[in-house]
Formats: C-alpha cells, structure tokens, sequence
C-alpha cells in the first residue's frame, strides 16, 4: 500500500457535519492501490472496565460497527472515498480506517499505520483515532434552500438596456464596440432591467445578480463613491425598490455587488485623506504605508508598463489599480460605516443576496461580523464571496454560503472551449477528474450552493472560449445546467454574445434578428427541465462512459427514484457511442426531445451533440 | 515521482503568515522521493503585456525569483519541506512549485502538475498557482510574547497544601491513599498555595495553573455550583486575589480552570429545570433532548456497566457524566452568562490566563466571542484549550493561542515510558518521527505557546509511566525542558509523586523525606538553564544522531549564534555514543555539570543519562 498517499485531516472537506448526528468522512488513497475500506466510528466516551467491576477501563473498540466506505470519485492521482455515518445521538465521535489492498490490511490512524488481520480487534490505543469532538448545531453549515433552486442572470447594467425614459447625454451608440476603457457608457438602466424582467423570467431566471450600481465614475461601477446612493445613470433608490418590487412579484431573487475590498477615488473619505492626510479623520480608514510621506493619487490606474508594479504608491489599494484605494476594514469605524451600508440596503430595500467583490482579501472576522448583521435582518439572505480559488477557509458556516465557482468555469472552459489562453485543453478523462476533484474538494451542502458560472464580466465569454461555435455552447451549457448548485448566466450569453475578455461587457443585442434564437431556445429548454426534473440538481455524478478519443461523455445523477442520463458528445464528428450496460436496449423518455426512445447497443450522436434520457 | 503523495493546502497549517509581508509555506512529498524543491513565488496582480503597449497580458512567471525550500523534517512517510517567503510589500502572494527527484524536473500546481525542463519558464496559466490572497493584521495569529518564557506549574489545590488555618472537619489524612471518588477530600486551599508561591518560584516556574476553584461538592471542582464564589474549602474571593497578588510579586501569572462546556448538578439554573422542567426560565440554557419527556438527575455519573452507554439521559452531558448536564451555549442568555463568568475574574482579580475544559465540544462562535471580551479586557491574556488531539481549526489567531499538547504527551510518554495503557512504546526513530510530525502539524508561531505536559489530572503520573524509574523521568524532563513552547510541570512530579491515571492527584508529599531531591535538583537546574539560554526555547531540532538500538538521541537547536547539543541515552547499559562530525574534537561548554569538555570521536554516556552542551 501506498500509506504516503493516504489523505484525510479532521473538520473540513474530509470530515464534516451535515446535521447533529451525521457526519460525511472522506478519504484519498493513491489511485487503484486500495480495493476496500471500512470506516470505524465509535463515540470518544465508550469506555468500558475491562470485565465487570473492574478499575481498569479500556477505549470500547470491541463494540465498533464499521461502516463500509464507497470508492465515490477518481481523480488522475486519486480514489476519494465516502461515508455517511448517521445516527450519533450523542454528536461526538471518533474514528479510524481499515484499508483493504486485497492482499493485506491495515489500520489507519490519526498517527500512525498497523498491519491487520482479517479477524484482529480494532487498536485500543484510543490517541491513534481521528476526532470530530462535537457536533453543534452553531457550528454547522447552513445556506437558504432557495439558492439551490435559483438559475442566476448576471446584469451589467451600463450595458443590459436603456429604459424608456432613459436617454441621456454623451452616450455611446446602444450596441457599439467601443468598449475600451472604464469611461465609455452606453445608458443603460434600472429602469431598463425592470422593463426585462418578463424576458429574465422567460429565460427560466429566477435571480438576478447585478454588478456594482451604486454611484461612481466608471461603466463597472467598482470604484464607488457613494455607497448609499444608487448610480444617477441607473436612476435613483426609489427606482431600485421599485426593481425589487416587480423583480420579488415575479419570483425573481435580487443580490447586489458588495464592494467593501476598496472604494474609488471620488469617494469624500479618501478625497478628505488626499487634502488633509494626518489630519483626516479618514486617515486610519485606509492602509496608508508611510504616514510621513504625502498620499498621492492621480485617480488613474497604475501603468502595467512599470517595472516595479506599485513602486510610486504609497497606500494599499486594489490590484494596482491608484483609483482604488483599499478599505482599512481593520479600523472599527471603517468597518461600522461599511457594515452600516449593508445594513442599510437589506434592511430598507429588501434585497436577497450580497455577493461579495475581492472577498478573500478581506478580514474574515469582518465577513462573520457582516454575516451575523446580515442575517440577523434577513435569515434567508444568500452571502456569496468572490474567491476565485481553494475557499474552504470562508465556507465553515461562518463566513459564505458560497463562493463565485471560477474552479469549475476553468474545468469546465478547457474542455468545451478551444480558444484557451496560456491553459492546455482537457481531454474528457481531463474534465471527468477535474469535476471529481471539485466534487471532493468541498462539503456536499456547500456544493450544493456554489454559485457555477461559464463567464462573466471578468473572464472571456464562453462563445468566445468555444471558438464562437454556438454548439459547443450549448454543450458547456448543458454541463452546467445538468450539476448541482445555483447556475448563473451572464446577460446575452443566452443569445450568442460573445467576446474576449475585453470585449465581455458589450451591450444586450435586443434586435432578434442578431440574437441566436436556436441557443435562447436551447437554454431555455433546459432550464425548464432542470426546473422540472430534481435531479439536474443533485451534486453527484456517476461517470458511465469517459471517451477520450471522441470526447464523448455519458453520466448520470439519482435523485428519489428518476435518473437522469446525460450524453455528451463533444467532437465536430458524428459518432455512434457504446451505451454502458445498464442503458442498453431500455425505453427512456428523451427529455429535451419530448419523445420515448427505445436504446440497443449504442447511440448515434451528431457532431457537438447531446441527449438528455431520464429513467 | 511519486505525485499522489505531494500534499499542501492553502491557509493553515502548510501555508500561514507570519507578519504582513511573510509567510511560511510546507509541503509534503513521499519519503525520500524528491531531491530539491523550489518555491515559486509571484504577486497575483503581477500581470504585463506580452510587448511594450499590447492589448495581450500575461500572467509575468518570467519576473518569479525561486526560493529553494529546506527539508525540514522526516516523518516515517514524508519529507517535509519548508520557506519562508518574506518581502511581499503587497502582503498577497500565488505560488507553485517545481520539484526535482534527480532526474525528472516537474511543475505542481494547484491543479495539476506539468513536466519541465531545466530552462523552462514556469506555467503562465495563473489558474494553477496557488493563492495566498492577502495578509491581514486582523487574521494573524497573535499571543503574548511571556508565555514562551513561562515554566508552569498546575495545581489541584485540594491536594496541594494546606494554609496554616486551613482546618477542616471531614478532611482525609495528609497522604492517606483514599482517593477514589470525587468526594474524597484533603483540605489543600488558596492559603496553602499562597505559603507556597516562594517554594514554586524557587522551582523555577512562573506561572500557575489552577485546575477548577469555583464552589463545586467534588473534590476535582469540574463540576460547578457556583461561578462567582471560590469554593468555601479553598478561601473565598478575597484569599484569591490576595494570591494573584503575592503571585505577581514574585512574577508568577495565575491561570484558572473556565468550565464553559457544563456546569454541576447543584448549580441553581440546573436544579431549577429539574424542579420547574419546561417552566423554568433556564430550561433552554441545557440541552434537553425530548422537551416532552421528564428532565431527571440522581447526581450520580452513570454506571460504565451500561450497555447503551447513556440510554437513560434525557439532556447531554459531559461525557457520559449525569452530574455534568451540558451548557447550552448556543442560547444567547446561557451564552452572555457564562461571558460574564470570564469578564468577572478576568477583570476584577486581574488573572493571565484561561485554560479552557473541554473546548473542542463548545462552539467556534463561542471561543470567538470569548476571546474578543477576554482579550479586550487584557491583551496579553493566555487562552489555552483543552484539546486532546488535532487542533489547527481552533488555532487560527482567532480562538485559542494554544492547546494543552497531550499529542506531545502521548510521544514522549511512548518513548521515555515503559508502562504503556494499549500504546506501543517507541523507538528512537518512532520518537523522532512523531515529534517531526508534531512540529509540522501546527504554524510554528503556534508550536512556541503550546503548553507541554508530561502528564496532569487527566493522565497517569510519569513516573508511574516511566515504571517508577525516576532516571527515566529525567530525560523525559530533560526533552520537555529542551523543547519550544510552554512547558508544565504538574505539582509534584518535581520530587517523584507517583501514580497511574487513578491515582494521579495525590497529595504533594512536604516531607522532604519522602521527596525525591535529586529529582527536584535535576528539574531545578534545567528550568534555571532554560531561563538562562534561550536557545531552549526554540522550537525547530536538528536531529544528529537517532541510535534505535540503545535508545540514543543526540539533537540541537540553535539561537542568535548559539547552539546547544543536548545527548539522550535511553537505555538501561553504559555506551559510548558516535558523535556527529560537528561535535569531534571540539571544545564546548556542559553547562548541566557546569565545566567545558574536550570531545573526541565518541561520548560515554552511563544508563539513563543526558549531556546538555553549548558551543
């Protein structure tokens, strides 16, 4: 056995609680090196005397029932192993492993390794068992249940639609691709998404995520200058709770950009700061590196072309970035005005989510402090970081109930897409471990919120990655309609909006006749069936058939009885597929096509295909 | 390579911050499998333009300076490698790494890893890199410089002493060996403690831990009546703030026993449930299992004799402990009260430290809030845990500054002990093994304020597990005194108390007949040396010499241009141990015996003997 391979640490994604008397227990063993393994829980109190009346007490191993573990997830390096283990009703419990190489077995502890055999007692010595010392109920992971259910709609307002009312001055013309730079706006508004609900909710969308939209001098709107106030260009606060108003009639979620990492150079606080320095009382609201040296700002970003990145600064900020001046979240008044702004719109507006912008570079005590404010106002409010990377340290029901999913936008990029900057393509057996390992990476309840999107106003458009072929589209979108969690949709991407990325944030074509019809219909198809069918949403995959010639994937997910089988033929060739086992010669309802189809051995599949079979 | 066996995670214990622009980065890798690994650092926001002006950025991998990492540590399965990373004036920073097993070079990732050549640029996919996303103040790890200083000395004052007019009715003889059962009492008090503090100073510890004071029926006091009111058999509040007092003359802290996660059968929140069941204003403070069914209590522990172990228990409890009901910390009231418990003698008897009983069962949220009301009142408080086993998700700088390191406990008991409860004894490598496992298991800024015991109320005395063997002892003094951290000794051990874990709280022995001085000198002499060297308190070892026949350990640790060599011979026979080449023929100080030495190529060492020398 390959014991250095053998991979598990207590409280985590390897062992976590998902109500006060289960937990879920994950292991990693070397791939293909061990045949079977047998989790050993027992309550960390079981001791007994050694006969009856005895002084001497020893650790009740005797009494273990051992929980056979499932081989769940196979990554290239890796088997991922699983238990679920129910019914502790004291919520305690410690626990070892027996590994199973078909030949020989051993006990693994939280210290060390022991040769088994077949019939051995479990080890006695009670410091060799891992330990999950409690479970509580204030220490468990708990997201609304709403989010699991949600099919998100990005909006970049500058650019989804100009209101009725809404024409103004010094506007670019709606739909031209002078995108180049942070002050080029195209008038888009509040009122303008408000008119397009009914087209949001035609879609299936039933969120919708808004990038920044309080006021501020940029089309991103991430250099804020007064958080209180929703953009001039936008409309007003009131024009915002009237968007929440008909959005909540229509069974539409609103989550609005937090941006509390920085703010941007208008903003009164750093203006006072730049005029007064020392003698501001913004001072200590910011991270000024050398309090005797003058703060300087040109309101411009730094130049890329420096060779020392930030040599000339002399206050933290966002990036590089001079006109983004970071907030001293550390600093208690800093932190109190910050929080007060989202105390501010949840309370007064209503609203349904924050997402949260550069979250991971922000204290988390400041996240808990805003999480328990939060939702203290509203239980139900869905708290979203923006971290692009490992996220477990924000995701132990403290902090986020879920982070921007970038982890599965890369996996899910590199196989579908084909124009990839500086990332090399994954073959499907690729793609197939890089779910895994995601799928392994993380709580099952936390998998179940993530927030899983294909692109946004930070990465290329995914027609763009797809090489701006409309079926390789579908196929990623396909993907991410048919896995667990809250999938989110960035405005136009329904339609064939394209573009690099920086050329994301073009303005919403309206005229149809320069939308992609086929693929609105596609997506929204599918989001009528994810609506329709449970299953799409569970967070469990079984891999069927994995074909790296072909790139052809067939999976299928379970959920109270219905399975739903999923064919993906990602290859600009026809093919016909090998159906695994359990789909040959069976009738199944062809979900997308809206017909029952009887299966014989394999499946003919057009290029950039796939069938949706429900069981 | 064997690559299943790379291990790293971001944040925690394999990758933490030390200052705002350093941090620590460990790996992993399988035993003696890679010859050199270099660290690639980068800033996240390191991006430039593929050419001068272009509109095409990269991810700048050409700028990345290497750092070569160090094998720090052995374990049986793993080389363990370790940077430290400083100068990141932007305190964010990615990473990778590249590893060299002689022959192959290979790139890992955060997701993958990818072959290289020697001359290779690493991978400009940014995705890969690992992300360290920004170090703040308010999420260091943070605890008071002393208690790397401290030698402490733990109390159970009923057995400690008795004060001059401490007389009592129903009190047992003064080292009579009736001690079983929690009722057994002996009549040590405050006063006594006090008529000793010279007596501990001259010992050379500096700080005291109190197990429980507070008014409890059992002589252990864990299970308490009364919160506010020091128990009447050991003073009353006055006596102890006297103590506190006369202690901090003498420059000795006082740390007390906070029994958080349940109180006693006589507490009157807990009596009037029993009486008042769901009528009681402090039902909700416990945790009653079936609201419906009768809270009932005999004031007994249940009996092991059980079956199903706590069948009958209608609330939880410690343990399986009828007398222990379980505070109910998640209730806001039960909570706030149990805050003001701390803030009370935190504030008006100005105590250094908190030792936390039984903290892993109590809630995160809860040492959170804790520590921010303690730490508010005095920053410089202590707040140990009492965790058993692994400790990482309390030792964020966010809850505990350290843990009552029984894992420490548990391998020099197996090493220095002969008489083992169902542990197998260790052999030197086993020893080093374990100890290098230890000191990579924790941040190091951890690993100095763990507080490192040899045993305790809880465990078998160590001359019991030492067989009785008071030579055997010495050296397991002599690595605790040798080790970084904050070391404990528990009242007695000094003078050869004895005992295994049922027999561990007897009374401290005065008579310095029945004391065992060479004992107490050695013990003396190495707090003294400790104190005067401060290379003893470093917490990184450089093992030289691991002699698993006799039992030998040479190792040394190094400090400001200081380096002392400290020689274990754990065996039974005189031998002459091989030196290391750095120690042949030098001339260096034995600073125990207190004379230089000449050393030759080997070192005689009679039975169960140490050498502490300093070059």
């Amino acid at each position: 056995m390959e014991l250095a391979a053998f991979i598990h640490e207590p409280k985590g994604a390897f062992s976590y609680a998902v109500n006060q008397e289960t937990l879920h227990i994950r292991i990693k063993t070397k791939r293909d090196d061990i045949q079977a393994v047998k989790l050993l829980p027992i309550d960390p109190y079981n001791w007994k005397p050694v006969s009856k009346g005895s002084h001497v007490w020893e650790f009740a191993v005797k009494t273990i029932q051992p929980v056979e573990m499932k081989k769940e997830y196979v990554t290239r390096l890796h088997d991922c192993w699983f238990a679920e283990v129910p019914g502790f009703k004291w919520s305690r419990i410690r626990y070892g492993f027996i590994l199973d190489d078909g030949q020989e077995l051993c006990f693994a502890g939280s210290h060390s390794f022991i040769p088994m055999q077949e019939d051995s007692t479990p080890p006695a010595d009670h410091t060799n068992y891992f330990n999950y010392p409690y479970i509580l109920e204030d220490d468990l992971y708990r997201a609304p249940a709403w989010v699991r259910d949600t099919v998100w709609y990005q909006i970049f307002p500058d650019r989804f639609n100009r209101g009725a009312a809404g024409e103004q001055n010094n506007l670019l013309a709606w739909g031209s691709d002078e995108l180049d730079g942070p002050e080029k706006k195209f008038g888009g508004d509040l009122q303008g998404v408000t008119e397009k609900l009914d087209y949001i909710r035609g879609l299936g969308c039933d969120g919708i995520y808004f990038t920044p939209i309080f006021e501020s001098p940029s089309s991103h709107k991430y250099d804020t200058k007064d958080y209180f106030r929703i953009d001039p260009q936008f409309g007003d606060n009131e024009s915002f709770g009237l968007l929440v108003e008909e959005a909540h009639k229509r069974g539409i979620k609103v989550m609005l950009d937090a941006v509390f990492n920085h703010c941007g150079h208008e903003h009164p606080f750093w203006q006072d700061v730049l005029k007064n320095g020392q003698d501001s009382l913004y001072f200590d609201y910011f991270y000024i590196m050398d309090p005797d040296k003058p703060v300087v700002s040109n309101s411009m970003a730094a130049t890329a072309d420096d060779d020392d990145l930030g040599a000339h600064l002399n206050y933290r900020t966002f990036g590089f970035a001079e006109n983004m001046p970071k907030w001293n979240t550390e600093n208690a008044e800093a932190r109190e005005y910050l929080l007060s702004v989202a105390v501010y719109w949840t309370e007064r507006y209503n609203i349904d989510g924050w997402r949260l912008d550069v979250a991971n570079e922000v204290p988390h005590d400041f996240w808990r402090e805003f999480r328990k404010k939060i939702k203290g106002i509203n239980k139900e409010i869905y708290i979203l970081g923006e971290n692009w990377f490992y996220s477990n340290p924000w995701l132990q029901g403290d902090q986020f109930d879920a982070v921007m999913n970038y982890e599965f936008t890369a996996a899910v990029t590199r196989f579908f897409g084909v124009r990839l900057q500086n990332q090399e393509r994954f073959t499907a057996a690729d793609f197939v471990y890089a779910i895994n390992g995601l799928l392994v990476s993380y709580p099952k309840p936390v998998m179940q919120n993530m927030f899983n999107l294909l692109d946004s106003h930070d990465t290329a458009r995914i027609l763009h990655s797809c090489g701006d072929n409309a079926e390789l589209v579908k196929l990623a979108y396909v993907f991410q309609l048919t896995y667990g969690g809250s999938p989110s949709i960035y405005y136009g991407g329904e339609v064939g909006l394209g573009g690099d990325e920086h050329h994301n944030r073009q303005c919403m074509p309206w005229d149809t006749a320069k939308q992609n019809q086929d693929l609105y219909q596609t997506i929204r198809r599918l989001i009528e069936l994810r609506k329709q069918y449970n299953v799409f949403k569970e967070t469990d995959i079984r891999w069927l058939s994995i074909d790296d010639e072909t790139g052809s994937l067939i999976y299928s997910k379970e959920s109270q009885g219905s399975t739903l089988y999923v064919l993906i033929h990602n290859s600009p060739v026809a093919a016909s597929l090998n159906l695994p086992v359990e789909l040959k010669d069976q009738v199944l309802q062809d979900i997308f096509a809206g017909e029952s189809v009887r299966l014989s051995d394999e499946i003919s599949m057009e290029p950039y295909s796939f069938r949706l079979l429900v069981h």
